[in-house]
């Protein structure tokens, strides 16, 4: 049997006070209405939220430390993107019945592993029952120079598409968790991993912002989300199939069954970096991922057009749309 | 038959983009990965987060423009409490499958009505399905003078209570739509009313942060949330039962049962300011009311002590716990 939760108050006095103190915002232990934040002279603010629900984003049975790293996670990769320095988050749960002190002491301890590895403080929030299914709500605060925001706006015909560690692990990752995938342990683990734990990229996200890239993080997959940033510069991209930066269990996952290839360029849940920039800036990505140690791979090129292609070993150029690929 | 929703980003195009314009905040028509905030000198933020979750915090079956005006002004209410002016709000909204487009059509527009009222606009946000209850997740940004957000803490012995508004309609009003209360029908609208759309006291409390008050919402019920404060200070409360300011309904309800005294004082969705302050700062109390055409009443005195009890017409002291009421 479930023992009895504690009531709302003394969940947030025993479990999210902690990690309410200590950050740039005034949380006051979480006991006041609202948190306060002084802005520093030179900058903007930058804010994004990003809701996860049980069994859509990640599986109910999951480690709450991870559902909950994961929802950090998913929230920080889009302030890495816009180049932003984290600072706070505020967090909405929704909690099931079935949800017990352990699960939430398990997820409180997920966030102050990441908010001690990521350098931010919560500043408040909301718990509240459900009858329904488990929702975690987050609203994340970073800082950048003063007009700085790196943007989804603004690439160029002839700019160069570039993307930060691996494409794929995490659409495959999924798949590995539902047992849909026939490879050997070592690499599923790494996959399940990937999925389950997204690494956002802001070290690269901040060495970034100087240099003015246009840039989005990879969630939703990675020819979606480059559908994003041609169709803001009503223009097309052609993707080298054979450059797409690829881990060891993805490269063996895809050896096994070539037709991965599309989960690969369109599943979601890489939360990686997709930047675009002129030519003239190649050497600066580069020393931006030198000094942020951050693998950087150019995998195409903004060209005339309105669709996103991706070029084959064979010179061949293929287009995906909701009913399969097009040849052309 | 339910007509299929559109898509996740045809949705945010047409309903909600259209409220992320013209704001402070510069939020790319939704469709970038964050908004961005240049703060303004002299100035602090402050940001607060509140969940509403269908058939905990409203019917599943409210008409959805009053569903999405209660969550942006429970979240305003809060902003309110702390002397704020809104800027902006990010919107969380975990959808279930039977919610359809003109749902969501009715939602946006009384975001869309709110937000001329109150004056911000929508910041960004995210909409994901769910296989359970609607969820309505909402982080509300506001700005202060630099140093002057107004805090639960502070109170001291000698201090006058205040609370603006009418209390108890909120808490009558749940039990009027339930059809739990026996009065003609215009009273039994007025308190519906009232708990169906919060009337978030910003202009009072504006007008309250320059003086420096304790102050917070009331959303819990008047007792608890006035425990809040007396807990910070270490101190105790007298309340007045003839003192408290009731609206008509609310009076006709309480004398055809004095038993919901109770509901009135315990019972949440007040959304009223709660206000400490010496006895010093009466007038100035006064002026703000005044300036801001807002009922200001005082009901009682911080003192000695460690509960709030509230002094009846007898002049004896009842204090109220979750058992009941205790007699002194």
């Amino acid at each position: 049997m479930t023992p009895p939760r504690a009531g709302e108050f003394d969940l947030i006095a025993r479990y999210f006070a902690p990690l309410a103190r200590g950050g740039r915002l005034s949380a006051f232990d979480l006991r006041d209405d609202a948190a306060s934040l002084e802005p520093r002279a030179g900058h903007d603010l930058v804010f994004t939220a990003d809701a996860l629900v049980a069994d859509v984003h990640f599986f109910a049975t999951d480690p709450p430390d991870l559902i909950a790293r994961k929802a950090l996670r998913t929230n920080l990769s889009d302030l890495a993107a816009k180049g932003a320095h984290p600072i706070g988050y505020l967090l909405c749960l929704a909690l099931p019945k079935a949800i017990d002190e352990p699960w939430i002491a398990g997820f409180a301890r997920g966030l102050k592993e990441d908010q001690a590895l990521f350098g931010l403080a919560l500043a408040g929030g909301d718990t509240t029952s459900t009858p329904g299914s488990l929702v975690v709500a987050m609203t994340a605060i970073g800082e950048v120079s003063t007009g700085r925001m790196l943007r989804r706006a603004g690439a160029a015909i002839g700019d160069d598409i570039w993307v930060s560690g691996t494409i794929g692990d995490g659409a495959l990752g999924l798949l590995a968790a539902r047992g849909e995938l026939d490879i050997q342990d070592s690499a599923l683990a790494a996959l399940v991993d990937r999925y389950r734990l997204p690494r956002p990229r802001l070290d690269l996200g901040m060495a970034l912002a100087p240099l003015g890239v246009v840039a989005m993080d990879v969630s939703d997959g990675l020819f979606q989300d480059l559908g994003h940033i041609i169709q803001l510069a009503a223009a097309g991209a052609v993707i080298d199939e054979a450059s797409i930066p690829l881990s060891p269990a993805a490269r063996t996952a895809l050896a096994h069954r070539p037709g991965l290839i599309e989960t690969i360029v369109t599943g979601g849940d890489d939360y990686e970096l997709l930047i675009v920039a002129p030519p003239t800036l190649s050497r600066a990505l580069a020393s931006a991922a030198d000094a942020t140690r951050t693998a950087l791979t150019r995998i195409g090129r903004i060209v005339a057009g309105d669709a996103v292609q991706l070029r084959g070993a064979d010179g061949q150029l293929r287009r995906f749309t909701k009913g399969g690929w097009t040849h052309f």
